[in-house]
């Protein structure tokens, strides 16, 4: 070996063990219903270098649909690489399948497979859906527990995959290309009415969202300043209905006005200019209820 | 080129690519009215080398004083070059302007010019004001969000500042040394009495602060130990009112007890040892309320 | 000095200065009843390169016992060498000492000694206890500040700590292996029921759990399937009395059903399947509440 090449060779030797060279720099972004530091431990155990990030405030216990839609809201501004942990798990311990699916757009995604997945699945394509082999990729000495895999198995290999430690491929066996599906309602144009389930209300901000992605909504010809009809069901029954301004953003009303808007998701959503049209209005989200918008 | 010089430059350029030569280490700290993972996300992905970090628990809600007083609470323990995203937004869309202010102890904020940035221009002084030029330092494929510049504006150029891919003059245009004030009235010092407006309360130690820096109420002569007269008033009407000792800290006096006491900040505030000042006595903050103190 | 050495000890100077060559990378884990970005700060002027973790909900205002708790839950799954704050401090700027406690198992725990390493000491044994020395080791100017030591002192002797600035000696004089105990009963086995104390209720997910560890209640033969009668006593008097399964996770009942089983940190524990038990049941937590269970 010439002395120059030895050189270089010597320095990556002493520059290797603390993980700088020549490495991805893979994040993780950990979400869950519950908080402390216990995952990120795990996964900096793994590796000292990987960037770990944790989605605060929690999740709402318990709610896949949340989880779901959080993990489809967050996804998209980061790189490719990034693997994302999702424990909101009732089900910890019981059949529902522990897997790290692998979205078309080359991001990672770890959990239980009992819907959080859907709403990426649905947005960037899975590309293959692989269960965690516990025999490899659970953490040694954890056997006797079976009430938290986010700790036991999900933060751990999430950070092996993170840091190059393990391929994809070694995370177990191929499941094929589908998770567990949340089947929600495509929104509906009909005689100039769109309609969409109502997705997320009584949130962080208490704005009313529904599932009318804003290229249907575009369909409408309404412009921006445009008076709209927007009519809120519960089944039959109609809730709410009023004229609003399909606005620009929030402070294009005056404070506590009522307004239409897209959202920063680009979805239809309702606001009450520094307020809260959830509570306002005791607007709650799921399959039963709707919102219908039409122009004035 | 002498091969020590090639063998130097062929490791730099091996290195470089994950950031880690001759790099200066900017942070990222973030606080706003909500949470989630996206804005890190945003910064993340402009440079994977960038030490993030997120303010917890949120600011209330469109609360911009509370974001202000924040800001100057947590900027002086960072290091020079730390840019600080700010996004208490209720205007968001609208007139108000989003700026990064340099302050002259050479820290960085970026978001709206909405007051929330009133106290640190005071505290440091301003060297520069700048409006964020959108054409070129927008998140691109965003041009048709109009309700969360924290993503799609500020977190951006927060990364290309802090991780070097602009220099502060790149990020727009010059406004000059001004930023919306808060316009707070100073402490008073008059026939030995300070009076300074109630400016927190309620917050998550229930302690009732005010602003009279510790500066002026040294002027009052109080030893820690004496006893001080203490009025707090709404307007004119007197709402409390006791003799308190001017304790060290909270454990000088027995639990339960109320105290005066030079804050973590330097500004006199009152507390009941492990209990609520705020909640116990019903004292709020803001223009009209006025705390008073003199020596027994 | 020949041509290779110098060239490498040039690159060494050059990658030094932002610490990235041969210095161990270690971890400071920060929790706190309170939150915001100061200590963060703090640790992070030390040196820019320490990883830093905030957990995240906070610990209960003033509740020593819960930041014991969190403590031990937290610590086992970080490597040698983590750093771990823990301010829950009533009696700030009191006679209670400011303490680096190393454990057995070379992690580091920085904070008041009022009973926070009280778990952790009786878990990895204790190898040393100093006491800060705060004549080196404050934050230099904040001389004046006598309620906000976690900005003043432990964030920052605990960053100098990580970052190998001071050894563990100069943190300050030995004061021996003991710090500030818990003292909490042990488990008690007798005529085939085991006794303990509830130490917590009413957190985040509702569980009851007791002091009994698994490998004591193992000696009551227990296999899981099997039926238990767990009783519940405020002093003598039973609140809660019933026979429930041994269940390996919650999901292994019905939803709205009780368990019993072994949490995540392998102690028995109360649930209902995606409910809260302590709230359903009014069961709080101390040292006159007991949980005794026995084989039905």
């Amino acid at each position: 070996m010439p002395p120059l090449t030895r050189a270089l060779a010597f320095a990556f030797v002493l520059l290797s063990p603390i993980g700088l060279v020549a490495k991805e720099r893979n994040a993780v972004v950990i979400q869950a219903d519950f908080g402390g530091a216990v995952m990120p431990g795990v996964v900096f155990a793994v590796d000292k270098t990987i960037p770990i990030f944790n989605v605060q405030p929690l999740i709402e216990l318990y709610n896949i649909d949340a989880a779901a839609r959080n993990l489809v809201y967050t996804a998209p501004v980061w790189p490719v690489g990034t693997v994302f942990i999702s424990v909101v798990d009732p089900g910890v311990g019981t059949k529902r399948k522990s897997v790290v699916v692998k979205t078309k757009n080359g991001q990672f995604f770890v959990g239980p497979d009992n819907g959080s997945f859907g709403y990426v699945a649905q947005e960037f394509g899975v590309e293959a859906v692989r269960e965690i082999d516990e025999t490899v990729n659970r953490r040694p000495g954890t056997e006797w527990s079976h009430t938290f895999h986010g700790r036991d198995v999900y933060a751990y290999v999430a950070g092996k995959l993170a840091a190059g430690v393990i391929t994809y491929e070694q995370v177990g066996p191929l499941l094929g290309t589908k998770v567990v599906e949340l089947d929600l309602p495509k929104p509906v144009l009909k005689d100039g009415t769109v309609t969409g389930m109502i997705d997320s209300s009584r949130g962080h901000l208490g704005n009313t969202t529904c599932l009318i992605d804003r290229r249907t909504f575009d369909q409408l010809g309404l412009k921006e300043g445009d008076l709209a009809v927007v009519t809120i069901r519960r089944g039959q029954k109609v809730v709410w209905e009023e004229t609003v301004p399909y606005a620009r953003t929030f402070g294009d009303v005056p404070v506590g006005k009522n307004l239409m808007f897209i959202n920063s998701s680009g979805f239809v959503a309702m606001a009450v200019n520094q307020g809260n049209f959830a509570n306002t209005y005791n607007i709650d989200s799921g399959r039963e209820w709707t919102l219908a918008v039409r122009k004035k």
